[in-house]
């Protein structure tokens, strides 16, 4: 599965796996894709090192990339003080409230939160940089916008090629002249923060809006048709990133979160301000129907909402509190029915991949 | 492009076109597809046999369809006026002071509304039935649920395919145990009544749950790319309704609205409870918008939306009122950019479906 930019990249197929798990990514890439290692919980720059490490004695060679998350509009001179006094005491009750509801217990003294807005920091994911240029990544993905020109250009010098999520094709285009060099195309159907046109739509629209640009089709794909489809709608690779939280590389912390999502169908997920402020979709949990009530306080922009709800996730997460259980994932959930191995679920994709390529060839008489 | 199904109703390519335009479904089945003409207008018997005639002398022999809307639950002793009776007074009010606010004029005396709620009711469709089946009709849809059972045995006696539109694996599925033999699996960026699973994720899942029933793809399809997309997907073919609201042969008997449609982009529609009380995409207006906003009363449920507005929509389609004049339409409006004939678009669906087939061998080495 050879596209011009898997060629550039030196991947074998042209498949890209999202990931905030080195053990994953690592094996994305041994297994002759592109893991791609989520960097935004790294609020300590020696935690990503010591991660970055361990990808290097792991990928055998291989090339693999990072993805921050890096606002596109600099924050000047706002602390998370700052941040904090802005969040309505309402809204605090309501998550007291709901948390008390469902017997939710404290963390314990001095135990942080998993979750914390700073990853949303450009500083943070400034810091991150500082740390992944040392390393031999080959693409550097932005998950909020173009990074700024500093960071492309800096990105370039070490021939590592950017990508910026768009989930329309006014937002591809703005990417495009921004200077990056990868438009990841992400639909409606997909896991975290997406828009509202859908893949089979918005994949054709990137592409036309950004060629020659090389573009990647996110959100739906979980299997051998689906890559067939992504690449018949003129994408140059795909970019998955839901699939891998099931597989028995992924760390997830939570067996009954495993569990739920081994036995979530396509129609379980929701797309809600929930967790960041902005719609991203995740498990449809009483969390997310709490917020989503017209007759609650309703959610906070970002990024008050997730310095809001960062403690109650991390509290909901490590007690596995099942009914407001949740994770950022998209509605090809109903088709993680397994607990499987990197290896296993890539093989099944370029399996899957030849015999829809094969179908298709006999449908148009070849 | 021949599936199992495209052979057996005798058809060069498995594109099937959904269109309330007796000069559309004649087109598409003269150019190698199956017309499938909605009878959801055809209140009158007569009307539906006028056209039927009109098709057979225009399809040149080639195979078409038709389309009703068959509830599927049978709704006794209620007349029009008992459902008008549970209209609230507040929701008629809505719609005089919408209509009032943008000057929205009157209909004449006597004049009938274009678009009446009769056309979902049961009769009105078996109605539609007893004309049909004096017709060669290859194909009968139906958009609301599996039909009743006596019609699909008539139909089978008449050597009619049944076909029933499915916005979930589950809703396929029970449509398969109803004995039907298509299902249109009807994705989330489809115009009309649509669910919320995208095509991408729903056109497998309603490939694995019938098999071996055979899959049409409904929903974001407009072009050849996006035909071997949905085929790659598992599916026998592609149902195209969106698309031919702007070709030459389309009367929408409005230059205004097809100047709307031919302008919006894939962001312009919305799915809303506006026009019939379940949601359907159309394109979004400041109608929809209205009924949408948490500040307004509010939709009611079907059948009561649909006949609350009907009239409102005839006058505002009369009156080319802009800020109000929409349609259901999918999101691939925003590839919807020419009018052009029939022809010219099922060429462009086949040649560039002929494309995009090259583009993945080579893609897969072939």
């Amino acid at each position: 599965m050879q596209t011009e930019l898997s060629k550039k990249l030196g991947i074998e197929h042209a498949i890209f796996g999202f990931t905030p798990f080195p053990a994953v990514a690592a094996a994305i890439s041994r297994a002759g894709g592109l893991g791609v290692l989520g960097a935004v919980r790294y609020t300590a720059p020696d935690d990503l090192a010591r991660d970055l490490d361990w990808m290097e004695q792991h990928v055998d060679g291989a090339p693999y990339g990072l993805d921050v998350v890096m606002p596109a509009k600099k924050v000047e001179g706002v602390s998370e003080a700052d941040v904090e006094a802005m969040i309505p005491e309402g809204h605090r009750q309501f998550v007291k409230d709901t948390l008390a509801k469902h017997g939710v217990p404290e963390l314990a003294e001095g135990e942080a939160s998993g979750w914390r807005i700073t990853g949303w920091m450009e500083q943070v994911a400034r810091n991150q940089l500082d740390v992944a240029f040392d390393y031999p990544i080959k693409l550097l993905a932005n998950a909020l916008g173009s990074p700024p020109a500093d960071v492309i250009r800096r990105a370039h010098d070490h021939d590592v090629l950017v990508a910026a999520l768009a989930g329309s094709a006014r937002h591809a285009r703005k990417h495009a002249d921004a200077g990056i060099d990868i438009v990841v195309a992400q639909g409606y159907e997909a896991g975290g923060h997406t828009g509202e046109i859908a893949s089979m739509v918005l994949t054709p629209e990137a592409v036309d809006a950004v060629a020659p640009l090389p573009v990647l089709a996110a959100g739906g794909i979980g299997s051998g048709q689906q890559i067939a489809a992504a690449l018949a709608l003129g994408a140059q690779g795909v970019w998955l990133g839901s699939l891998w939280l099931t597989t028995t590389e992924a760390d997830l912390h939570s067996p009954a979160l495993t569990r739920k999502l081994l036995a979530a169908g396509s129609g379980d997920t929701v797309r809600s301000r929930a967790l960041t402020g902005k719609p991203a979709r995740q498990l449809r949990t009483e969390w997310t129907d709490a917020w989503d009530d017209p007759a609650g306080p309703g959610t906070l922009p970002m990024p008050l909402q997730g310095l809001l709800v960062a403690e109650a996730v991390s509290r909901i997460q490590k007690y596995e509190v099942d009914p407001l259980l949740g994770t950022p994932v998209g509605q090809i959930v109903g088709r993680m029915n397994e607990e499987r191995s990197v290896r296993d679920v890539f093989d099944e994709l370029t399996r899957g991949f030849e015999k829809a390529i094969d179908r298709v060839n006999r449908i148009a008489g070849r």
